[in-house]
């Protein structure tokens, strides 16, 4: 799985805005392997019951592990980010926060839930354990210009908040600036499709990573790939926007790559590609395009 | 399984209507099970590559078998509608139909594909075959007042086209009239979540159901069960409306039947409840909300 070097950035070293103008902590070469130290999306402002989700310095919230600058990596290439491996720290926290989350208006008050993991279970309470299916919320490199804050997602990438990113997904996203200027956070235990409350199973964790420049691939916004599917994403206003952004996606891909007519692509989509929405409370809601591999005869 | 009387209702008995005045083509106990034969929701007019979609007469689509009258169910009840088995013919057909589907405005002429079902693949192309998971898309009951069309779904069931109810699955729908007067029709070989151009692999079927009258459980909306799975669903004007429904079901079902706080309902669904979209093309785009009940430490 690893072929080049293997590095370590520590939690110390995050940014809560990717910004082309932000300085390295690390640069390696196409194909090394990298274990982020990841704080919470917190910020590890939350340890116990009574850590309440108020009063958050917005600035710091949901911080990002890096920046990593890869040699090699120009504007207009894919940088493929292998998720090799997420270890998760002993416990997480999830947390209603006021003016957040799918139903805001029915939850004004804040709430804290501290939960314990143990033995591959998120114990949300002694009647519930959940099996931990951990990804990186935030997954990102440098946009062309400004500074932008981590929690909106965008063809740089960002808060995803897409499970599909596990260990064993490639992430492709497109490179904006030299370097690219990768970094990774906001890791969850375990979430549902949707993330409707705002939070999931918020986590400390490192995230081991394998990153590779890829100057044949071009994109335009995130996609991701394992081994049994293929996945576009997509984010706009509504639900329903991001989901027609992301299946013209797939179509497009399904007549570059498969040599499929576009009328052939649209209806193999309707028979076989689920729309997946990733989550409804980031702003902008994320969908997720996801086609089985394997319908295709060898 | 069948505990009960074993029927069939022949696919000359369709309606295209759900109307509580509709005369029942066979009345059977509670526990019975019955075999439908389904028309394809082409109403079989789809045969060969060259049959388009266009000129339908629009009274005479989605057709469903029945109507079945239960005796004992009455205004009030819900109807457990345990889906057994699903026989597929030994072709269906994908369309492209003008002015319908999600991108229908990038799509306006007419397009067939016939595919064929053999070893338990659709055969949509000689590079491509895909799983068979059928379903039946269409599962109603009548409504309370009026004579309402199968295509758009509503309380009362109707044209889900949701693959939760593949075999395994018990649909749960409101009971409005006595008798219930139940129908299923529209079965899918295979679709993917959002059947995004409208049509999936439409196909005639055998639909092997058992019916149960529940005095006990109080439904406002479909629910769907597996061995695996809870699962609320809802329609709206948008997918995030539809989403919200369901999200709300499922958070006072936990709250009713798993004894959670409304705080913890909420959280734990953002952890782990998936919110999928069934379709976003039947007029009112179809949600529904998953739960794994592996969760719930017995």
């Amino acid at each position: 799985m690893t072929d080049g070097k293997i590095h370590r950035v520590s939690m110390k070293d995050v940014v809560f805005k990717a910004d082309k103008n932000n300085k390295p902590v690390l640069t390696i070469d196409s194909s090394d392997t990298v274990v982020f130290e990841c704080r919470d999306a917190f910020n590890q402002v939350i340890k116990k019951p009574e850590d309440l989700p108020i009063n958050f310095d917005m600035e710091k919230i949901n911080p990002a592990t890096g920046p990593v600058y890869i040699r090699g990596a120009e504007p207009g290439d894919t940088l493929e980010i292998h998720i090799l491996k997420i270890d998760l720290a002993e416990q997480g926290s999830c947390c209603i926060i006021p003016n957040f989350g799918f139903l805001a208006s029915e939850y004004p008050e804040p709430w804290t839930r501290i939960i314990p993991i143990k033995d591959g279970f998120a114990e949300f309470s002694d009647k519930i354990r959940i099996p931990i299916d951990p990804f990186p919320g935030t997954i990102i490199v440098a946009p062309p210009e400004g500074s932008h804050g981590t929690l909106i997602p965008k063809e740089y990438g960002g808060n995803m908040d897409s499970k599909a990113c596990r260990a064993g997904t490639t992430v492709y996203l497109p490179v904006f600036v030299e370097g690219a200027l990768f970094g990774v956070g906001d890791v969850h235990a375990v979430q549902g499709d949707g993330e409707v409350c705002g939070t999931a199973v918020e986590i400390d964790a490192e995230v081991t990573i394998k990153l590779v420049v890829n100057k044949k691939k071009k994109i335009k916004r995130p996609q991701y790939e394992n081994e049994e599917y293929f996945m576009t994403t997509a984010w706009a206003e509504t639900t329903d926007e991001a989901a027609k952004i992301a299946l013209r996606d797939m179509i497009h891909w399904l007549v570059e790559e498969k040599d499929l007519t576009r009328e052939e692509a649209y209806a193999l989509c309707s028979c076989t590609v689920d729309i997946r929405v990733s989550q409804f409370v980031d702003v902008t809601p994320g969908v997720r395009a996801v086609l089985p591999k394997k319908i295709f005869i060898k």
